[in-house]
């Protein structure tokens, strides 16, 4: 059976993997009062007269909303919002399990971003944070931007928590490799979501940052560049090259890539600079596989996968990051959290090896590390 | 301490009534790829490749959602989304006690039907019914019609669910009183959501309504009723008489209250005819006090506490309602369907009394009973 027909078999079983508990027995008429009408009568007065006691009696302070149009899940691409479901799920499943949050699947019948930016907002009242989810670029972005002021965290995961894990990976891939963070040229291969998260991310800790997309290293020159691109344009590539992405390695220390699998040849390994970095996490399949890149002289190598060492998974940042940020009860998850986040990830592999950069999601210790030190980053 | 600071303290010490229960432990990195990526990805292209199949694999299909917007919540009336939270909290917890139905509480914050109907219709995708919960009236009504085809069922439970118990104790109540339904005239004091909705709901089943509102009787000749209290104009009254309550109960059998506390005053039991019948469901003061009514000479009285015999409680209806057309992969919840589920709830009592013309929300069987019938009554 392979893992495809397992999962299909035990989601059948289950109809889904989350359910509802009930945090109060209801055997009698009088837990019922207490708990619906008459008793919730005097809990709803508390909170019409302060609304901020909502935190207090109700479920909003440790839930989160998961929220995705279904137009980029996993690899599959635009398959809409019950198609969506099930990741949406499997979700909030690892923010119970990682983070004891309590988080919902909230799969849209839209794909509009007005809509959705709207509709979100309109939900805000139950939710303590907001995870964006599975949109494709470059809605995503505007959706994030124009949700940062609903006053509750609002992060999109494949962006932010993917950028942190990887910046977590490189601060100690760079120490393996003897490399010093602020001297490495760096070559992003893929502007979507995450490529343009993990340069925002990478941009203030690095030397340099030359961007790839389907369309080759991206440049001031380009006409083709959505608002984002250009952006990315402006801040990264300062010596103005061009080309594609066997002109972006030339002498490169580092390769990110969240692109398309197979898409990294073992000869581009001779381009890049001696104790080269890579990490290829393009899912399922990674631009490069771990076995091809060693063999051709790739120094340390980090994938997506959970079957090879060094798994860049964003299940080690997102539950710590939302976690940190209920407790500060943040209205925002800013850049210094996300930082703070990356190195506390980091700094639960005191002493990093060639195949291990990176803890494991099941680490002792992780989310209360991630989350204290995202908590400590907000400057509410 | 009172009831409300005990519901007070218990809300406080849990944060809330429900959490997340995740249906397959994660505890390895094998389960993470079954329940996440890479093995949800299967369950998510069978999902695309076939959009019903979301019933099997996902939530959906035991998934309900609490919509409000805190503009009717209990007695208290436009108290906003949050400070209605924890009575959709409550509901849910309920939801699952009951029929084991795992539903989410969404408190909106827009009050504009318009906007209401195309947010649950922007969330449709995750959910397999559609609880409507304290929406004021008339708003609740257009809400409801309006999204009466999107393809689940959608039903407003302050209607509803209120009038198929009424009509539950309404007909082991004329049994007990040695009256037949077909021949009661039955005044309902309140012409607000549930009024309106126990005025449907008996109109084929007795003789003769007359509906008032705090203006008085209603007629055809009123020229201040708005779109649905001029349906009732049309359907009720047919000897068109006027004027006030006192008016109206002129040798009625039955008195149904969903006004305010304290309106109908003992004298007027000696208006109606002998062996009245008397729901005083105003809450938390009902329309007169139990005692006063069986003083001043009524037969039978059932009020909406739990602390009087004969409580009129929704609870006893819609777990059941839900749990039916969830089984039944109906795409509405029908007049039959009500119907059948109040015909089923009186049967729970097949020797009803004085003190006891309907079942308990605990009374074994119920739900199972009740959910069969609704299923049972869906022509799909």
């Amino acid at each position: 059976m392979t893992l495809g027909e397992e999962s299909l078999r035990l989601h059948k079983k289950l109809n889904g993997k989350i359910a509802t508990k009930v945090l109060i027995p209801i055997k009698d008429k009088h837990t019922l009062s207490l708990v619906y009408t008459p008793g919730v009568g005097e809990v709803s007065k508390v909170i019409a007269s302060d609304i901020n006691k909502v935190y207090d009696y109700t479920i909003k302070g440790h839930t989160v909303a998961i929220v995705s149009d279904g137009s980029a899940v996993l690899g599959l691409g635009n398959i809409g919002p019950e198609a969506a479901l099930p990741v949406m799920e499997g979700k909030a499943a690892l923010f119970k399990t990682f983070a004891n949050l309590d988080a919902f699947p909230i799969c849209l019948a839209t794909q509009d971003v007005a809509e959705i930016v709207k509709t979100v907002g309109y939900l805000a009242p139950v939710f303590g944070a907001i995870n964006l989810e599975d949109i494709s670029a470059p809605r995503c972005f505007a959706a994030e931007e124009q949700l940062q002021d609903l006053g509750i965290p609002v992060m999109h995961d494949d962006q932010h928590g993917t950028a942190a894990v990887v910046l977590a990976g490189l601060l100690n891939a760079s120490k393996v490799a003897g490399k010093e963070m602020k001297n490495l040229k760096v070559v992003v291969c893929g502007a979507g979501a995450a490529g343009f998260a993990i340069t925002q991310r990478l941009i203030s800790e690095v030397r340099e940052i030359v961007v790839v997309d389907s369309q080759g290293i991206i440049h001031t020159d380009r006409n083709d560049l959505n608002e984002y691109k250009k952006l990315i344009a402006r801040k990264t590539n300062r010596n103005k090259i061009v080309g594609g992405l066997k002109d972006a390695l030339l002498g490169a220390d580092v390769f990110v890539g969240v692109s398309k699998g197979g898409l990294f040849l073992p000869e581009y390994i001779k381009l890049m600079a001696t104790r080269s970095i890579i990490f290829a996490m393009a899912n399922p399949i990674p631009e490069i596989m771990p076995d091809l890149a060693k063999k051709a002289g790739a120094f340390i190598i980090a994938t997506g996968r959970s079957d090879f060492s060094n798994q860049i998974n964003n299940s080690l940042a997102f539950p710590g990051i939302f976690k940190g940020a209920l407790q500060a009860r943040a209205i925002r998850i800013t850049g210094e959290m996300k930082q703070a986040a990356a190195r506390a990830i980091a700094g639960l592999v005191p002493n990093p090896t060639i195949d291990k950069i990176i803890p494991d999601p099941f680490e002792k210790g992780l989310v209360d590390a991630v989350s204290k030190a995202v908590a400590q980053a907000w400057k509410g």
